[in-house]
């Protein structure tokens, strides 16, 4: 009991300390808006631009970055008030969040946010479409992750495996979750969520929560040594930044099992090197040495898997892998290879797909092969 | 550790007993049809029909009941002949997964019986969407639920609490999940999870993660002595059979917050009494009794909240409010009025919009009200 209070009481140190550093970013955004409004300027901000134009890929340490061209926005100026006024507003709610000391999602700091105009019937934001990039802007432009502002993004995503954690305060065993896992939180930084005690020696990451369900319920981490987690689709920003931790903090290879289509090739890149969107963040998500053990187009022939398997590419399909094979970060031999392989079967497949063969494959034969073969992409 | 592996090998037993009654049944099925042949006659299976037309509203117990109405099968027919084959292919591959004590979800199950018929071009299921209907003749055809059958929908929802269960032989502390709740399994059946400790007084259940997260992070169950569970959408049928259990087998009250929309209260709806299309599990899953505490269309002016919440319904909105207010279940006084104020609003609203008022305002203004004026629909 003792080292546990001890551990929420650090936790809780280490939080306020963070947050008084983001909470001065906020009032040097403010005090400088004050300073130009006193001296009779025109208060303005500068922005760096997100879009493709003003990210690169830096090769050395495989991430994308986000450039250093900005954009001025300014209070006095037809176009911009709007954004300008908006951005104070989402500062002002994620001031009062971080001294209350509580947290919100996107959606629920619209709704904080908005309302109509004293005196007009003009609301400060019409939906949510114009609030996201408003604090993604005040990310950017404060250089403070969202979670550092108090906001979160839905949570997903579940985790199993011989790893015991401490997340506010609770001390929670991974490897005594039944069939249900864990929740892996919205927030994971070192703050909050603690890792007390490692056993496993890998990640095993799958996209599918239905795939996930049969490797715990055969008790694939337990057999296989390792940390199994399913991101139930595009990784939220929990999971990437855990996989991260799990990288550096434990040394632990994280290996990826998504469907073999663009989806999930995307996923994979996210996790890798960050996404054009939000390359500011990238530093504190990406996971370069992330593997791709699956599933692959060449395994269709390399399985000798059934024609039941295949679905038949779309336009849409084509397009995003078309894409993808032109990404900076998909030009190595190996990954060309592995597009041109996808377009050229004219099919994608699902990891359920493996079924046809047999109920334990992927467990038994499929994901083993591929570990003891190191047969995986980078 | 003598209690907890007793109680893994009552649970195996248990499960095992079941198992044995689940393949009694799929053999009589066969043998059934076997005899048929060997008398030359046409084998043949009766269905009872599952459509609104052989359903009925049960008002003593206040469920949604599948009548009796059966249709024939016939394996001599040219219409009847490829679902025939396709019962007893999917009833063959259950056989095999109860034997080797797996289980699947249904489209894995599809992905396993699916392949090409000898000497021919023929599938024996093109998609999904012809395997999944299958399942559910199936179910209705042998009188066993799809869990008896080892197959599973995929798994959603989290809780937390202060209650221990026991799953799989796992020990488990809701009240120790830290900011990420344990994943609720498909199958919540007696035979693998039980209830070990329970110190909850009632239940709640919420639509939305997002309301969730913001409620255990307030550790909303903790201060109001409740278990807290979000569905994440419409409740998977793992979600309905624990809530179910909470309400028989521990006795608990269970309130229901969805959004103010017609989505919402469909939600409540199947929760209590079932859905249409599965009608034949109803006294498995409904909980007759569960009570619907927001958001409700008259919360509007009760909490006099702002025009920021108002989200305009659409056509289709109004479409199926309009069909809810001629659902039986739906008929007494205090629902026709609540459905008539949504119409009457011609505005949907969502829960995180009481953030609009305060950012604790759900957590300590607007449920805690509600239950104490005893402010609910059943």
């Amino acid at each position: 009991m003792a080292a546990k209070k001890t551990s929420a009481s650090a936790t809780k140190t280490a939080a306020a300390k963070k947050d008084q550093e983001t909470l001065a970013k906020i009032n040097k955004l403010a005090q400088n808006a004050l300073k130009s409004v006193k001296a009779g300027d025109n208060p303005a901000l500068d922005i760096r631009i997100r879009a493709l134009s003003n990210v690169s890929f830096n090769e050395k340490r495989r991430v994308i970055e986000l450039g250093n061209k900005t954009q001025t926005r300014e209070f006095f100026n037809v176009a911009m008030a709007r954004k300008f006024m908006q951005m104070f507003l989402i500062a002002d709610k994620c001031r009062e969040l971080i001294n209350a000391d509580l947290t919100l999602t996107i959606r629920q700091m619209y709704y904080q946010s908005k309302h109509t105009i004293a005196n007009s019937t003009e609301n400060t934001f019409e939906d949510q479409s114009e609030s996201d990039p408003i604090i993604e802007d005040l990310e950017v432009g404060i250089d403070a992750l969202r979670e550092e502002l108090h906001l979160f993004a839905n949570k997903r995503g579940l985790v199993a495996g011989p790893l015991v954690v401490n997340d506010a305060g609770d001390q929670i065993d991974l490897g005594q979750m039944g069939r249900g896992g864990w929740g892996i939180p919205s927030i994971c930084e070192d703050g909050v969520l603690k890792f007390v005690r490692n056993k496993a020696s890998f990640v095993l990451l799958v996209e599918k929560v239905a795939v996930w369900q049969r490797l715990n319920e055969d008790r694939f981490w337990q057999k296989n040594n390792c940390i199994l987690m399913t991101s139930e689709g595009q990784a939220a920003r929990g999971i990437r930044r855990l996989l991260q931790r799990f990288a550096t903090e434990l040394k632990l290879p994280v290996y990826v099992l998504v469907d073999n289509d663009p989806w999930g090739l995307y996923i994979y890149s996210v996790l890798k090197q960050g996404s054009i969107n939000l390359a500011y963040e990238s530093m504190r998500m990406a996971v370069p040495n992330i593997r791709f053990l699956g599933m692959s187009s060449l395994d269709y022939k390399k399985f000798n898997l059934s024609s039941a398997v295949q679905i038949k590419l779309n336009d849409e399909d084509i397009k995003r892998a078309q894409q993808m094979k032109a990404y900076p970060w998909f030009q190595d031999k190996k990954w060309q290879r592995e597009i041109d392989e996808l377009l050229h079967n004219k099919f994608k497949m699902e990891v359920d797909g493996f079924l046809t063969k047999s109920i334990t494959f992927i467990a038994e034969e499929y994901i083993p092969k591929k570990l003891k073969d190191r047969d995986w992409l980078q």
